[in-house]
C-alpha cells in the first residue's frame, strides 16, 4: 500500500472500541495515515473490515478499514519502516503486571521524533514513558467517549468523541523536550485529529486538571462497582452507597487534586456523581474486568491519586480502604495468570 | 415420648452444625431433654438420625437423635406444652431482614420462665430480645467451635466446643430481671450443658469482653474475605491485605471495645490475626454467604461495633468503608429475595 507522505503517520495501539473510533476519526479527517494494531480482532477485520454504528460519524458504516492493519506493534528500526509521527495508546494501563506500555510501544518509537499520545485514565501515566523515551514528546488525551466493540470488527459508538489534549505537567517528567515543543506537538496532533473542527477534540493547556476531574468518577464509581459487581444506577438508587462510599471518595480525590495544584470547581463532584444516564444499568470498565477475571487498571486510577494526596497530607481513608481491597482482587487475577502464587514469603510475619 | 421431669427442657433453634453439637452435648450430659428445631434437615434426621464425626465426642457417632425433633418452633401456649427452661439460639442474626430472632422464638418463650441463650456473634444482639421479653433472662454464649453439617444429618466437628457464658451487660437492657438472677440462670445453664466439667464451657461474669474479643476476628476477617471472596490464609499470604485492611479494622474494633469499657489485652489483636491454621484455606461464614448469595450477618458484627465506637468518638474509617460495601452486597441479596427493588425513591437526590 502506497503511503501519502503529506499525511501524518499514526500508529494506534489498543484497537478496541475506543481505539477504532480514534483510527476512524484520524483517517477520515484526511490528514493521517493510520496503522492499527489489532489482536483478537485482526482476522475479522482483515476479512470483513469494520462495521461501525456511530452516534457521531454515521449509523451504517460498513467494511471500513484503516490504511494498514498489523498483528503486533511494528519494529520500525529493525524493519526499516518510515517513522511514525504519532503513536496513540488506548490500551489499558496496568503497570503492576507485564507487559508495560513502554515495552509494548518501544519497537515503534523513533527516538527524537515520534510523539506519544496517551489516551488512558489516571495520573502519572506519563512517568515511565518520559523515563524510557526522554527525547520524545508525550501528550495527554483526556477522552470521554463510549465505544464498545460488541464483537470482533463491530463497534457501537454511543457517546461522542470528546478529548482534551495537551502536554503533561513538567514535574516528575524526565523529558528533555521544551515546553513550547510539547505544546506545538499537541496542537499538531489536534490539527491532524480534528482538521475541520467538527469534533469536540481540542487543545487544552491545563489538561492535568481535566485528568483529575475524570478521576472523580473513575476512582469512585469504577472502584465501588468493581467491589460490588454492580452498576452505577443501582449504586445511586441504593443511596447509602453514594453517601458512604462514592461521595467520600470523590471528596478525597478532589482534596488530593487541590493539594496537587489542580483545584476543581465546586460543582465538579456533583457533575461526576450524576453524569451517567439512569435509564440504563451501566457497569464501568473496572467492574466488567472483575466480572471477567481481567487484571484491573488500578494503580493510576486509585493508587497514584492516593499516594499523591497522602504525600501532601490529605486524609484519604475511604480510598485507602478501597485500594487495599482492589489490590486483593488484583492479586486473584494475578494468581489466575501465574503472576502470583499463594505462599508465605520467608519474611511474612503473618505466617 | 415420655419426658424426664428432672431434666431441663431445652429447645435448640438453629440446628445446623453448631446447633447439633449443642444438642448433642446437652443431651448426652444427661441433664437436658432437648427438642431440636430442624428445617431442611428434618426428613434426613427423622429417617436416619444424625451421624457425627467429632474431635471431642467421638469419631463414629451414628444415627444419633435428640429427645425430640420438630419442623418449626413450637407454640407452647397454644398447644399447651410444658414450658421450655432454656432456648438456645444458634441461628444467624440478621436484624435487617425478616424474620427477626424475636419473631422466630416468640411462640416457644414462656414469659417469666424461659431462659434465652444467644449463641451468636456480634454485639447488642440481646437488645431486641430484652425489649420483647422483659421478664426473661437472656444469656450470652461466646462460642468457639468448628462444626459443619456437610450434608443433611451429617456433622463434621473439627474444633472443640468452647463457650463463655454469662449475663449480657445491663446498659441498654430492658430486662426486669435482677443481676443475681441472671447470673444464677447462667450458672444453671452451664451446669446443664457441662455437668461433668469435661467441656470447656464455663461461666464468665465478663462475657462482654469475650464478645468484643471475638469481634476482632469476625469484623475483620469475615468482612475482608467476604468482599474479596477469598480465604484467611490467602489474606495472610498476600500480606498487604493484612496491613491495609485486617489490622486496621482489628485496631479500630479494639479501640471501640476500650471506649465501651471492654479494653482487650495488647496481644489480642495478634492472636486474632494468627488464630486460623494456615495449612488449610478457610473461608469464614460471611465469605461463604456472599458466594452463596445468602443474606449477611452484618449489623451485629460490623454495624454495631462501628456505631458504638463512633458514638464514643473513635475514628473507624476502615470499618466504616467496609461496612458501606457490605451493605451494598446485602442489598443485592435482598434484591434477589424481593426485599429490595432497584428504583429511585422520590426523595433520592442522586436521581
Amino acid at each position: 500500500m502506497a503511503t501519502d507522505t503529506t499525511k501524518a503517520r499514526v500508529l494506534v495501539v489498543g484497537a478496541g472500541g475506543v481505539g477504532i473510533m480514534a483510527a476512524y476519526a484520524l483517517e477520515t479527517g484526511g490528514r493521517a495515515h493510520v496503522t492499527a494494531v489489532l489482536r483478537s480482532n485482526y482476522d475479522a477485520v482483515r476479512e470483513r473490515g469494520i462495521d461501525i454504528d456511530s452516534v457521531e460519524h454515521g449509523r451504517g458504516i460498513k467494511a471500513w478499514r484503516p490504511s494498514a492493519i498489523v498483528r503486533s506493534v511494528p519494529d520500525v528500526a529493525r524493519d526499516g519502516l518510515t517513522a511514525f509521527d504519532f503513536i496513540v495508546v488506548t490500551t489499558k494501563n496496568i503497570p503492576d503486571a507485564p507487559p508495560s506500555v513502554v515495552d509494548v510501544i518501544r519497537p515503534a518509537v523513533t527516538p527524537g521524533h515520534t510523539v506519544i499520545v496517551l489516551s488512558q485514565n489516571g495520573i502519572n501515566i506519563e512517568r515511565p514513558l518520559a523515563a524510557a523515551f526522554p527525547g520524545n514528546a508525550i501528550l495527554s488525551s483526556v477522552s470521554m467517549i463510549s465505544a464498545t466493540e460488541t464483537r470482533p470488527g463491530v463497534v457501537l459508538h454511543t457517546y461522542s468523541d470528546s478529548q482534551q489534549i495537551g502536554p503533561f505537567p513538567r514535574p516528575g517528567s524526565s523529558s528533555s523536550i521544551a515546553q513550547e515543543a510539547l505544546e506545538d506537538a499537541a496542537r499538531r496532533y489536534v490539527a491532524v485529529y480534528n482538521p475541520s473542527g467538527a469534533l469536540d477534540v481540542r487543545y487544552d493547556g491545563d489538561v492535568q486538571r481535566a485528568r483529575w476531574r475524570k478521576l472523580l468518577y473513575n476512582a469512585s464509581f469504577n472502584s465501588v462497582t468493581a467491589l460490588l459487581r454492580t452498576d452505577t444506577t443501582r449504586v445511586r438508587m441504593s443511596r447509602h452507597v453514594v453517601d458512604d462510599l462514592v461521595l467520600p471518595i470523590m471528596r478525597e480525590v478532589a482534596a488530593a487534586a487541590a493539594a496537587c495544584g489542580c483545584a476543581l470547581a465546586p460543582e465538579a463532584v456533583e457533575r461526576a456523581l450524576l453524569v451517567d444516564p439512569t435509564d440504563v444499568f451501566f457497569k464501568p470498565s473496572m467492574c466488567q474486568d472483575v466480572e471477567r477475571g481481567n487484571l484491573l487498571e488500578l494503580e493510576n486510577i486509585v493508587g497514584e491519586p492516593l499516594r499523591e494526596g497522602t504525600a501532601r497530607g490529605v486524609d484519604m481513608p475511604t480510598l485507602r480502604t478501597v485500594y487495599g481491597l482492589l489490590k486483593g482482587l488484583q492479586l486473584q487475577a494475578k494468581e489466575a495468570r501465574g503472576l502470583w502464587e499463594p505462599r508465605f514469603e520467608p519474611d511474612n510475619p503473618y505466617k
